[in-house]
């Protein structure tokens, strides 16, 4: 390879300049020159509420030690982020969300914002991590009691007691509460007997499983006395010191996987393996020695809804995760796209900066202010989250509210983290297929992100079905009148896309100059309207479909609810785009900067309007806009674009990310590197007299 | 792991149940029952013209020595692929292409059915076949003469002589008139200099150029006599007997990619490396002794054309191979979908079967129809490019088309691998995620599909270019009447959606049942026109827009063009869609069964109600379709969806696929023994009447 891994990324420069150094070809946004983002502050406001532990981290893994190799065989690359796994421990990276009597620091939020960023340095050893402390770790720390935290939490935090989070099998990956696995008391023993009842019931894709795993947090069906108390989890031993099954235990591995394959996943199952009764992790529910069953929490579902909900953290740190990922993708691609040139201008001399071509800005540009929004979103998702697990502010409706949060929001930057490498790859061509360039790799290991700690298009469907119970709860205890007034309206099809909402967006006259009308007409309080108004009026129209359900027989019920699935799913992905764009727009209104201001409002801007012209038949369909502005949403987009094209680097500069961050050749400046010395070879051809006639010019003459 | 790699896929059954095995859930649809496809018609059908050549591929590739063994190390996958070539020369694999005096068989589209279907094998397989015989081979065929196949055809076939094809250079891909490489003719030694100038002039992400290539056929600007006669190709030797670079030759390995690391790409640089002046591959342009230059094609440009137009045919077999891939994907994710259960139905009974859930049909069925439309499409373009190459129908006429064709096709359907195998991939959750179940190798290997042999966006643009000098034709020598209402319909925005187009698709009364109309106002005429006057409209809105290009500068020009790009780029992807339907619908109309024809309509309908659901907006917008009739599109398609779906194993069945193309153990009838086993072990339990009880049931008692 030509290109050292690491390099200064581009000569030191005015940030007025947006590619940092030659300036680009000329744009026709005047305005554009003028505002400009103050980058470190920016960077202030994406890293967020826990800006400093995410600078400690990103500090930490300047480290080559943390770096993936990439095209490193699976069994050398398992080893190597075991390694990892042990540095951070010694760097005190594993520890901030344990409890301080146990070496931890007690800080929920600082947390999950140390870890998002490994990513960085290798989304295996994010993941790895995420499954000795955020799942193994966590399932001792949440679901267990002071028992088993002095038992087991110091060796988790050190990684002396490397675990795996045993929940998933074979048979049942999303539908948890079906799981095989029994846990089975036998109160002569005092102790549980595990037991694997058939293929389907094996535990499978666990991390830490095919090898590392001395011991499991296993998820089991509790069976004491002859009644079925659900599914609890279990501390069980797997290893012994040189790594053997322990009597009864078994398992596979998993192989080759389309990436994350520094993480050693594999299948256990397990041949009434007995364990002592305390290896119930019993916060939520317990059996005494005699083998009756006792728990603070009477209802069955509301007992598993609670200790699944105790383990969210997962899927706000995927959601950060994929968050840094994209935004490093768009780094890369940016930056290249803002050095690589392609094609003569037309006019005759230099060849076109990609990034000035209409369509690669359409590929790029929208795709920036999406992951704007993301680091926002999460940063909210986060504070939520440290002020339930932190306990001031622990309700059970604010843990509610969180684990919709966060349904609404992981799937969302899963699919964006895919869609967006993907087109960051292909718009690098060649050189983004390799993978020293990272697009690649980076794809791989976060396409699992999708489907892992809950199937996105499953968790849209809690969040879609929450948001038909909260508007259910509108009316409950309403009166007949108002009930009536309801029904009428849902029968003519306008409860909520009546007068009010059905104007917006184009109560503005069209008239004057065309251009300054849109903008009037498609400003802040226009885009929340459109995107608020979507997510009211689908749910209530689907509330309106599923009326019959409630009196029909469970088949038919379910038949009803399954002809509105793939529509409440999408009602749920509106809902989170939604909370991502008043995300986006409180960010911006606590800016105090002006020319970071503009900037930003035009990018959250194209985050609105992209929304609005990706949903733009359904706003047209429900009379949201009228088809002469909705014909103005893409041409809004362009320009947009065009405006915000000066600012790209600046923009993805101020992801704050370091070389050592970056690492991939084509984003090192070696690309202008290789531009400048063709263009000086053509010039000093040219002066000396000696470069060949193009046979086409000598046509002409 | 507990699954072989191959097995009976199922057992053998009345094909009349669709799962093959044990009913699914009952369907609604009563007259989805009824008819039924037959499948070994059907199959005929998609392998089309050289149905006989692609079973002769696919019996060969049977043999596992073929086989790609996944997580394989880059360095052992190499040398495997290289040995496949070689058994696949020895089977008769690589001469059908070449004439007969050299061992071949002279039969061009044969060839490419052969070469398509290896990408079951190993897409390494299929694209190191078509570096050394696709590309390597047919430049000399293409573009020697018949010196030059006699000199190398009998090696190159026997893969005694194993080649690059030296064409892109870091510095430029799409452009490849602009490359730096220079060939200068010194007329004293009668030899060619060839030479890399700067560092963005080395070839790069060459197959076979990191180690096996023995020799190149080298793209250059060839100079002679103080002229550049533009890029021409070049054989030059790269390495001795034993793999050592000869004199002046240098190069690197590319190392790890996103895929394909079955091959070894890598770079190539020459100082100032001579070759005789017989070198000069002379079919279109020639250096005489003395270095004059001649050609039979005076314009530069357009022998330059001519000469990548020679080498269409890899554009051709990636849209068969894609389609191929596609297929095998669908194929796995659809048969497990068929048996895979999760959740409670509502019943209280049985799981739910994945594909009779409504989302899930809504994500798999859509892309069967579209790969369905993607078959039929390649069998006529490989016909056109039979017709040319074997010279029944080899018109300058015929030539453009057939590299319009494939512009337009190629893009599509390489996008619709990636798109659909990540769908499939997501759609068996975790399992999808196991390199063993084949669906992320088969992403990561054609995810360069879209990339190479023409940037996707780069070929998307040459259609749209062609599509608007096809409409510049129409006013050709047109009269000054035509003109003036062209110019008056223009400027009214109405001259091709005015009173004919506009009321397409609402012609049929909405009257009688909904259901009944819509589909009266969405069958195949209307499809059609719907997305033929989408193509037309677009293109002429574009050419309204561009017209003031024509008078101003070429600076402007670029601007103005650029300000089009995207939407030309998105006309252009119509144009090929509009081509994909078509096919589909002849293939429809060619079928003489009932049950087929019946089924095979509704798919086609799924594909052409797809494509218009797809870009609503623009049929609202520019009144192509009311909003009611559009507000029907979403809900015709689901009902199509639930028609369809007692049939999807037979559509995917049909694909012909053997268990050793197959391979993937979840789609080889191992989650089917799993889910009865699972069953098995519940009836006996609860016949033994030891079964615990559920802790729901005692509360509610």
């Amino acid at each position: 390879m030509t290109d050292a891994a690491v390099r200064p990324k581009k000569p030191a420069t005015d940030k007025r300049t947006p590619a940092g150094g030659a300036p680009t070809a000329a744009h026709s946004a005047e305005e554009a020159h003028e505002a400009r983002i103050r980058i470190p502050a920016v960077t202030d406001l994406l890293l967020g509420t826990w800006a400093d532990t995410r600078r400690e981290a990103r500090q930490l893994i300047k480290d080559p030690a943390f770096w993936r190799i990439e095209g490193q065989p699976m069994a050398e690359h398992r080893e190597r982020v075991l390694g990892q796994l042990r540095l951070l421990a010694e760097n005190g990276g594993s520890r901030r969300a344990f409890p301080k009597e146990y070496g931890g620091l007690g800080d929920n939020g600082a947390n999950l914002a140390g870890f998002m960023d490994l990513v960085l340095a290798d989304p295996s050893l994010q993941i790895k991590s995420g499954v000795q402390w955020g799942l193994f770790g966590s399932a001792i720390h949440q679901l267990g009691t002071k028992k088993h935290h002095d038992m087991w939490l110091r060796d988790v935090i050190s990684l002396d007691l490397p675990g795996a989070f045993a929940m998933t099998e074979t048979g049942h990956g999303s539908d948890v509460a079906a799981i095989g696995t029994t846990a089975t008391y036998d109160a002569d023993a005092e102790e549980f007997v595990i037991h694997t009842p058939f293929r389907g019931a094996w535990k499978d894709y666990l991390g830490n499983a095919a090898l590392h795993g001395r011991a499991a947090t296993v998820f089991a069906q509790l069976i004491t006395g002859g009644v079925n108390y659900g599914v609890h989890c279990f501390f069980v031993p797997l290893r012994d010191e040189n790594g053997a099954f322990l009597p009864g235990v078994g398992g596979e591995d998993d192989g080759a996987k389309g990436g994350l394959n520094g993480i050693d996943n594999g299948r256990l199952h397990f041949d009434h393996v007995r364990i002592p009764r305390e290896n119930l992790l019993n916060r939520y529910g317990d059996v005494a020695a005699d083998g009756s069953y006792s728990s603070e929490i009477p209802s069955p579902g509301r007992r598993f809804f609670t200790m699944l909900g105790a383990l969210v953290q997962g899927r706000v740190c995927l959601d950060g995760a994929s968050t840094t990922a994209t935004a490093l993708a768009l780094h890369i691609a940016v930056t290249y796209a803002n050095q690589r040139r392609q094609f003569d201008s037309g006019s005759g001399t230099d060849e076109v900066v990609l990034l000035d071509y209409g369509k690669h800005q359409r590929r790029l540009l929208p795709r920036v202010a999406q992951v704007y929004a993301q680091f926002f979103a999460n940063d909210e998702l986060v504070r939520k989250f440290d002020g339930i697990f932190g306990g001031t502010n622990d309700t059970s409706e604010e843990r509610e509210d969180l684990e919709t949060l966060a349904a609404a929001l992981k799937p969302l930057s899963t699919w964006n983290a895919l869609d967006t490498i993907q087109e960051c790859r292909e718009a690098c061509g060649g050189s983004g297929y390799l993978a020293e360039n990272r697009l690649v790799g980076l794809h791989q290991d976060l396409d699992v992100y999708a489907t892992f700690e809950g199937d996105n298009n499953v968790l849209l469907q809690l969040v879609g079905k929450r948001l038909l119970s909260d508007y259910a709860k509108q009316f409950r205890g309403a009166d007949a009148a108002k009930l009536a007034k309801y029904a009428v309206g849902q029968t003519a099809g306008k409860v909520f896309h009546g007068a009010g909402l059905r104007q917006l967006g184009q109560a503005v006259a069209d008239f004057g100059s065309p251009a300054r009308s849109v903008e009037l007409g498609l400003r802040d309080e226009q885009q929340h309207e459109l995107l608020a108004g979507r997510v009211e009026q689908m749910i209530s129209d689907i509330a309106g479909r599923m009326r019959p359900a409630a009196k029909a027989s469970p088949v038919e019920a379910a038949a009803i609810f399954n002809a509105n699935q793939s529509e409440l799913i999408e009602a749920a992905r509106a809902h989170g785009e939604l909370l991502q764009w008043e995300a986006f727009s409180d960010a911006v209104n606590a800016v105090d900067d002006e020319g970071t201001t503009q900037v930003l409002t035009w990018l959250r801007d194209l985050f609105g309007l992209t929304l609005i012209e990706k949903h733009l038949a359904w706003h047209l369909i429900n009379g949201r806009l009228s088809t002469q502005r909705a014909a103005t949403v893409t041409r809004y987009i362009d320009r947009l674009c065009l405006r915000l094209r000066p600012h790209a680097q600046d923009l993805v500069d101020a992801f704050g990310f370091e070389p050592e961050h970056v690492r991939a050749p084509i984003a090192s400046g070696a690309e202008r590197a290789r531009q400048d010395e063709a263009r000086e070879y053509y010039a000093a051809l040219a002066a000396s007299g000696e470069a060949p006639v193009s046979e086409k010019k000598l046509r002409k003459k």
